[in-house]
């Protein structure tokens, strides 16, 4: 019998937001898989380290940063190797990932290569998007309204395009793109409708007015335009 | 000491898939709120139902089905009110929202009420849009992508022009309104990329080629438009 492996998303941050499905697979694990870039620590595993059994053996992907696809895609390949032959052997294998698998996920390089070979099955998580809106206190869309999602390494000119005319906008991945993002919600004037958002649901949490945003933000930032609560009286 | 109120998501249908952090809190709620609509049973609550303390005391909003928003509005004044006599003598109250509580949830009528007034906390969940992703197999979104979120309800004419050019689209609440788009999508010549899923999680769970969808839909269903796990080799 071949082992399933199991793509995890263990939430925003916070570890009580990981689901009781998360929380007992984590926790049972003989294998746990994730990937690191360029040797810095893995936050999927921070979030989950209390669950982790101490005897878990632990296949750690490092990719590499690389403005080239070819040196990440050799180490997911390598990944993909090593978990292939733990299914091989008989083991589960509960790879985690930070939000969730297929959210802007790193698992998916994974399900890529081995979905067609072996039994997947993908738990899904709290998404950042959510757990921003929720420490915002900024209802993300009701009724019939649309939800736009844009990466914050887009163009200036597409990033404008994208966000003129639509209705609630996140913007992942702000980091260092933050300047050019802020140019473009001044210059559409909605600035005074955005909130900067950096690291939800974590002690050091940062909710502030993008006005009032940093000039250095963090990878793990977003910036939400949304009408507000006003709306839904 | 007046009390908390609790907006917590239970995520997309499957007991499990509710996060710790919202186990907890409704397994020790003394009172716990829900909208109902026209009287029918609160599907959140059915996802709870196995976390909630038999003493619990339960406020039950019920909606009325119309097209005139008054109605609804008294509905949720005369809950806001309820739930405000709670906080006021002490006690905490959990209001349980399927999905996220700020993703198209009721809950944001309830925020909009209450917030300003009390200690209001949001606790995010698993949204259908992501749980719909990992029972079909399709990762939503990866690296500089763009995600759009439009509601199955939108003019024809308006869903057309809102899908043709967006990357990965989802499609929510399709219910009565799927012979529309599946015209609209088929029109685009983007039938063969398209997934109809139904009741993610659930045991009754359906998923779909678009082509093979049936003719009615609940509301409780979804199209997703992606590309599938192929690109991320």
């Amino acid at each position: 019998m071949t082992g399933v492996l199991y793509g995890v998303g263990v939430g925003p941050g916070a570890p009580d937001l990981i689901t009781l499905r998360a929380a007992r697979l984590i926790a049972g694990a003989g294998v746990i898989a994730y990937p690191t870039l360029a040797g810095a620590a893995s936050f999927a595993r921070a979030i989950a380290a209390d669950l982790i059994a101490p005897a878990a053996r632990e296949i750690v992907m490092d990719v590499p940063m690389s403005v080239e696809r070819a040196p990440a895609q050799a180490a997911y390949d390598a990944g993909a190797a090593e978990i292939a032959a733990a299914l091989d052997a008989g083991q589960d294998v509960v790879c985690l990932c930070e939000g969730d698998p297929f959210f802007y996920g790193s698992f998916m390089y994974l399900f890529a290569r081995l979905s067609g070979r072996y039994r997947v099955e993908v738990v899904p998580g709290v998404t950042s998007i959510t757990a921003c809106a929720a420490r915002a206190g900024k209802p993300l869309v009701a009724r019939n309204e649309r939800l736009t999602v844009l990466p914050g390494p887009l163009p200036q000119d597409e990033l404008r395009a994208r966000i003129d005319g639509a209705e609630s906008v996140v913007i992942m991945k702000v980091g260092r793109h933050l300047p050019k993002i802020r140019a473009v919600i001044a210059d559409l004037g909605l600035t005074e409708m955005a909130v900067y958002v950096e690291r939800a649901t974590l002690p050091d949490e940062v909710v502030l007015p993008l006005a009032d945003a940093p000039e250095r933000a963090p990878y793990f930032s977003m910036i939400l335009l949304t009408k507000g609560a006003d709306p839904w009286l």
